[in-house]
């Protein structure tokens, strides 16, 4: 028997009892006679005093040694109240070596001196530190709570087939040749997107499944090329019934999880927040909006503004103080295209543009502004998309700088009906804004055959502090829609055929109304703890370059493996 | 908004509301001037009555149609008891048509004219069906309540790599190439093994993971080639603590999902159960043990037994009135080293080997086999392994001929102690029993570097009704132990740091004693639900050649794709 109890859970109330414990070794403290010595497992900390008469002659412990102990709990003389084990210790009479350790690479507690790639390869111990730790300990609470909550909620995890073939959604798939159909290759999912739409035509109600996904993405330090979404379909919904229900499921989260009571969730069109914060993923934490300017500019006739395509502008509000650190940051903006206007308690107004900007253009953007003493503004111009993005990413740095994003403030936020298509200048062809089975807006139908790009998708993503958690839609259940996408899309016959004929083959048969949403697990629990690193939040992450860096994979194949598969 | 009740909801207590549903049209009668229409939905079956005068001219309805209907509940006049909506029907006031469909290339009713190829085509189409739906159901219900009992249980879920590289663990990987690594392949995980030791390495006390795993098969019927695990790992726990764990868990899915109080698992060794059954996984439900003859026959001198290697027989209890159908079974016995003794119930003493087999001789084996009027004895004689293996096909063949499975009993065996190695004559060289990371036994280490085939494992197998339902063991936690295995199984120096290196450098930070198991998903649910095709409990099944046929995967790969992945 490795143990009675274990390390995290004897307390003042086991006092006098025997009993075995094993443990890996977190301090040893050498009293002379007695050793103090922690050890320490999944459930926590407990104090063991061995006196040195008791142990064989070089008897060595060290650091990350795993031993097993017989002894009685007695009660500590100076006690810790941090810990739950903190008012008593161990009176060791007996302890067998279960196994040695090397000196770790890195310290495991709970500050650690080991780098991303130490802690990486061996990510084992990097395991046994809190952090870690606890991180998968929330993300397992996180996936069963899904679970369970959507389950008492009618819906059934169905799981899809990883080895399906290639499908167009916006990222490159994953192959796997097959060894036995010779120059055949599968794909690994790259979301069971076409699967769940047809569980909704095969009947299922409502479907979910946390469930990893594949995509074989360049290196970006955000992205795993394999992740897990909670992949959710429903039939006879709108996008109304979607929202309200997933909101509902995102509050249970945030209160089962944090103990958050989230407040109710706006939702704003895309359009609109691209106007309003410059981006489709808005942090509305800190306020700020984009105010627009071109009707101003016009009405005052100012004249170095008026000929701009678009003028927007923002308030800092009781900016004073930090005056120096926003100097600072302008000065690194690349696009001359802006001016800011600091209004001075003493009520006095710079400008950065004093030689076009006299008293009384600035008065007129104070008054307009309504700012007050302590304010800055800051203004941006030029043509209208490049200004909208550039002012929204600005927005984003001056919340860093003056440490406006509160990380324990939860903001979500709905985007709704954004484009269905998008026109990629360098192909000369529409791409799909969220995938090809989106369905349009019944009132913008009648663009779709001709004007495409001015139809709004029944789609909508959802946003919490900047960052997209979830992204879905209404599909299209109408096969002729579907059919028109496709060849948008620049599908010929052929290829439709090809791709996606056993899709259009299932339309025939009486496609109920559906729409969905998918939420990034890794994200979510990412965001539940303050946004980190996504990689602290996967038991074993691969790095940058998509490569496994514990294992060492990808690796070479052996020369008979690679014949096998027909290969060279 | 499609509907305010679904079609499985309305009964007695709605009578007077007005509703609208939205279903698949399951049946249509016409009555002149009225129809009488079934529709269905996940949920049920509503009956509607719509008057023709409603509904416009030319108006086509068919079949798997999908409807929209707005309508009064009324009472019905001739009830049907056999579902919850059938006391009621809908006076449909108005009728829209969702989506029209072709006529269904098979019934979607309960008992269905489709064959296998068709319903794996229209795999949608199949899902429409109850028993189909209602398996996956239960499928959902067993993955969720595994998750909740182990979870309470302090097993925390965590998610291991998919993309992985090839480790030996019995057969082929798929492989993925990589396309920026140039010429490196990930392999498909055929099981966390590695990566859950790697977590008790770590400190994680409790794992489990519902996980799909990949193995690249040769067609086999029962056989998938991506299948999904119910995969645990614990630290600090010997077989026994196993065992009782995971009865535990069996027992309680059983009660969860099928309210069924299973007795407690007798445990039997290894060389025990193919000694008793002539199997590693035995169905116990029906007795029948083998018998061991060979002291008899020395005993005895019954000439030409004496000289077999092995003689064992079995005793078909109350077998009178199925002589014929056993006399017919026994002809198509291949091998002939075996005969049968019937006992009348006239007390008369029939045998196939007359000529051998005087009345004295048969009178012996009666007492032995304490038979009585209307048994059957058989016995059979030759090589060992043979014989045995032989025998226990038969017994099973009988069971089946003499209907003897109990298709609602179900009898769980464990079997322990698995020899770690065996000899691969083909080959020249040891392979694993279970895998290379199982325990010896401890007192049988001493036979593991001289003579390793007699050394037995920590492992064991969870075997129902014959069926092996999961597999686990003791892990080796001791890197010299582990080397020798890995010796033992003609792995070089280099090529153990080459698999293995990472692994074995884990071995150097205090390894903990873990063990655990694994449990196939798809094969536990198709038990509960008596052991019928496995593709029924799969919601998109591959055939048996890997092959999805609904998509046609695997699929040629469009050249810009090889060359991206530098093939040819």
């Amino acid at each position: 028997m490795y143990r009675t109890h274990n390390c995290g859970e004897l307390s003042r109330k086991d006092i006098g009892k025997k009993v075995i414990l094993s443990g890996w070794i977190q301090k040893i403290r050498d009293l002379g006679s007695l050793f103090f010595i922690d050890i320490r497992d999944y459930f926590g900390i407990t104090q063991l005093i061995i006196s040195k008469k008791s142990v064989k002659k070089n008897f060595f412990l060290g650091k990350e040694f795993l031993i097993k102990v017989k002894g009685k709990v007695v009660e500590r003389l100076s006690k810790n109240y941090n810990i739950p084990t903190g008012e008593i210790e161990i009176l060791v009479s007996h302890i067998d070596l279960l196994n040695s350790s090397l000196s770790p690479p890195f310290t495991i507690e709970n500050q650690t001196d080991g780098n991303e790639e130490m802690r990486m390869i061996y990510r084992y111990l990097d395991i046994r530190r809190n952090p870690i730790k606890n991180n998968l300990i929330i993300r397992h609470n996180l996936a069963l709570e899904t679970r369970n909550f959507l389950s008492k909620n009618g819906f059934l995890e169905i799981e899809t087939p990883v080895l399906i073939n290639d499908t167009p959604e916006g990222a490159r798939s994953f192959v796997v040749p097959s060894r036995t159909h010779i120059d055949k290759f599968y794909a690994l999912a790259q979301s069971p997107q076409l699967f769940k739409q047809l569980l909704m035509i095969g009947g299922i109600d409502k479907y979910f499944q946390i469930v990893k996904c594949f995509r074989d993405e360049d290196s970006r330090s955000d992205r795993q090329i394999e992740f897990t979404q909670i992949d959710c379909e429903m039939s006879f919904v709108e996008v109304h019934d979607v929202l309200v229900f997933f909101e509902h499921f995102i509050k249970h989260i945030f209160k089962k999880i944090k103990n958050i009571q989230l407040d109710p969730f706006p939702c704003i069109s895309h359009s609109d927040a691209i106007k309003i914060y410059g981006t489709d993923s808005p942090d509305i934490r800190f306020g700020m909006p984009i105010i627009e300017l071109n009707d101003l500019v016009q009405r005052k006739n100012i004249n170095f503004l008026k000929t701009q395509e678009l003028v927007i502008g923002i308030k800092i509000k009781k900016c004073h103080n930090l005056h120096d650190k926003m100097s600072f940051f302008f000065k690194k903006i690349e696009n001359p295209n802006f001016f800011w206007i600091k209004y001075l308690y003493d009520q006095t107004l710079l400008s950065s543009h004093s030689n076009f900007l006299n008293d009384e253009i600035l008065k007129i953007f104070v008054k307009f502004f309504e700012a007050i003493p302590g304010d800055l503004l800051f203004v941006s111009y030029g043509k209208e998309r490049k200004t909208r993005e550039e002012l929204g990413k600005i927005r984003i740095k001056i919340a860093d700088i003056l440490n406006l994003k509160n990380s324990k403030k939860f903001t979500p936020l709905w985007i709704k009906d954004l484009p269905i298509l998008e026109w990629e200048e360098k192909y000369k062809k529409y791409k799909s804004v969220h995938h090809p089975f989106t369905s349009p807006k019944e009132e913008d139908l009648h663009f779709l055959e001709k004007n495409p790009k001015n139809v709004r998708s029944k789609s909508y993503d959802l946003i919490i502090n900047g960052i997209e958690i979830g992204s879905g839609s209404i599909r299209i259940h109408n096969k002729h829609i579907q059919n028109l996408i496709f060849k948008h899309l620049g599908f010929s016959k052929k290829e439709i055929e090809s791709r996606f004929g056993f899709f259009m083959k299932a339309f025939e048969y009486s496609v109920p109304p559906h729409g969905g949403i998918a939420f990034g697990l890794d994200r979510l629990v990412n965001l539940l703890e303050g946004n980190q690193n996504i990689k602290d939040f996967i038991a074993f992450p691969k790095n940058n370059y998509g490569k496994d860096i514990m294992i060492n994979a990808p690796s070479f194949l052996e020369k008979e493996k690679l014949k096998e598969l027909h290969f060279r």
